[in-house]
């Protein structure tokens, strides 16, 4: 397993340079673009929730949204949060089951996020639109004021984060290679896309448009 | 979207009668056996941390392992925990940004987990080895007491949890369908296993295993 620091902070992880900084930051951009849910963690009376919701990233900050009407939502927004956005790429399948594992890819986000209005609230809607439905916010109607005021949208900067990533095959003990009384290896896991479903009360004459058919000719993450 | 509950506490969910609750805690088990990998939630110093993990369920135990060494196991095992397991099910594009949503299954669970030790850990390790890759903890060599003493294995009951499910074509306003002016529908995301990859240092003369064999002809989720 790798683990690439991103920022200094006791709870992100270890050693970084120059160098290896801007790899880390492209693997943390690369992970939460590939990403289409995210895993939202606060402190309510002292203990944690965590919940799913969606994301969107522009640049150095993470954007979340949800209803006004939310305990979490209304928690996240007034103290520290913790996000995380979490792929499964495979079973790891050693020869003890001590060292059966995952390949995964997830990035881990740490900080106090600020609530967002006017046209920060917009921008941010936007790109948590683009993010899950690239091609949506120009193709459909855009939040009027009462959607806006049902939508609490929060900015969370990406500098304490950091990424883990485990890839490759199972790394099993000597004597148990020796042995040889196990299969070893990897059962990878991927997302697709299925045939898009047109909703029943869509009138007739609409083709799957193009940036939906766009979008399942690419990889889901 | 549709919201059941599975227990009656402030941060549960409501209503329940003793009919719903039998269909409720089968929807529990259905999120809770589909699933790889949860995102479990400690507060550390105050502070959210939430982080992927394996688990496994056996009635009415959920089962989560760790290394030792790691600060989040610890901190698990000593305060409450929050436990999310997500299935993210389809992208749902509605004729306004606003009604934009995602289909998914999603399973929350608030505890205050058990450290186990003895026959009751090694069971734990069983059930979570056979949830992440099943016909492994046969096939594979058992855990020896030294990888025993690295790994810390919790025990969480499933009486505090609640269960949501979004499923379904968009639900848009009355206005938006009558302008006609977006498509409307649902992409569904669906995991699926690729091919076995034999480890590099498995020796030659191996075919892929009979438990792994079966497992790629079902379903990931």
């Amino acid at each position: 397993m790798n683990r690439t620091a991103l920022s200094p902070t006791p709870r992100s992880t270890i050693q970084r340079g120059k160098k290896r900084a801007v790899t880390e930051r492209d693997a943390l951009d690369a992970v939460l673009d590939a990403g289409l849910v995210c895993h939202l963690s606060v402190v309510v009376d002292g203990s944690p929730l965590v919940l799913p919701t969606g994301y969107g990233r522009d640049g150095d900050t993470l954007y979340l949204h949800g209803s006004s009407g939310a305990r979490s939502l209304r928690t996240a927004a007034t103290s520290e949060i913790c996000v995380a956005v979490t792929h499964l790429d495979g079973i790891v399948y050693a020869r003890s089951v001590f060292h059966h594992s995952v390949n995964y890819r997830c990035a881990i986000i740490h900080g106090q996020a600020r609530v967002l209005e006017g046209d920060e609230k917009v921008h941010g809607l936007r790109v948590l639109t683009e993010h899950l439905a690239p091609g949506s916010w120009e193709h459909t109607r855009e939040p009027n004021k009462k959607e806006l005021a049902q939508t609490v949208v929060l900015a969370l900067d990406l500098s304490e984060a950091s990424v883990k990533v485990r890839s490759g095959p199972p790394v099993d003990e000597d004597e148990d290679i020796t042995e040889n009384t196990a299969w070893a290896g990897v059962l990878p896991i991927t997302q697709v896309w299925g045939e898009p479903q047109p909703s029943p009360d869509l009138e007739t004459g609409w083709d799957t448009p193009v940036h939906v058919k766009e979008r399942i000719s690419r990889a889901v993450s």
